[in-house]
């Protein structure tokens, strides 16, 4: 695994040892990170800071160039908005932690001309089982179930 | 035009006066305003903070049930990202302003099954043309341009 998957579930960590929905994600510009974040629902009572939003807003104001060369990592399938926002932008290529507990907007994604790739990575799978069970409110409301 | 419509324009012109790209955002919920706001990518600095994501944080953490059976108006026809965070929510119908400054993706959101009202409302398309005439490459650094 690489340093930025490595960096996205670091996110996820934190948000669960803050209470909150485990995803992280990270935004890797010319072999840098420019932005990174996790879900904020719990923390922040926000409805639309998940992981891969967390990241963008953490990366702030970016010319269309920048997105447009980025990678997206993310240790979740992107749900519709997150993927609706990777399109806005038009990152060309995102790699998804796994796609086992939640399937997104992978189709969509594909059919915009995305690249993905899914790790099906054990901890990222560990993440939200663990906190699906222990909190399937929460999960539910934050994929708007 | 009814109140809602009337106050998603006023949170555009909110915008406008703060220097900001003028769209506004509300939503309705059993006749009643639960979230509101405007585009903030100058106020703020904020990538992802278009006036109906705004609109999505003010109203706060919100049970599917609530989304299922609210209403959103936006003076401007919603973006990838804002699509997504209506499907994601299953908001069932979208009031827009007008879609002749911007085309969003409302072949998606219809395919999805929501229900859209244009109204080409003349406040709305004069806002949006003063803004772009003015400032261009902030419109089209909203827009991922």
């Amino acid at each position: 695994m690489d340093e930025f998957m490595q960096a996205a579930i670091e996110e996820a960590e934190q948000g669960l040892r803050e209470g909150g929905v485990p995803i992280g994600s990270v935004i890797m510009h010319e072999g840098e990170i420019i932005g990174r974040g996790h879900n904020m629902r719990q923390q922040q009572g926000s409805a639309i800071l998940h992981g891969e939003m967390s990241a963008l807003e953490n990366a702030g104001r970016q010319p269309a160039s920048v997105y447009r060369n980025s990678v997206l990592y993310t240790t979740l399938s992107p749900c519709p908005m997150c993927s609706g926002a990777i399109r806005l932008y038009q990152i060309p290529r995102v790699i998804i932690g796994e796609n086992q507990t939640f399937l997104g907007d992978e189709e969509l994604l594909k059919a915009s001309g995305v690249e993905l790739e899914v790790l099906q990575d054990q901890r990222c799978i560990d993440l939200m089982n663990q906190f699906i069970a222990a909190h399937p409110d929460v999960w539910n409301e934050d994929i708007g179930e």
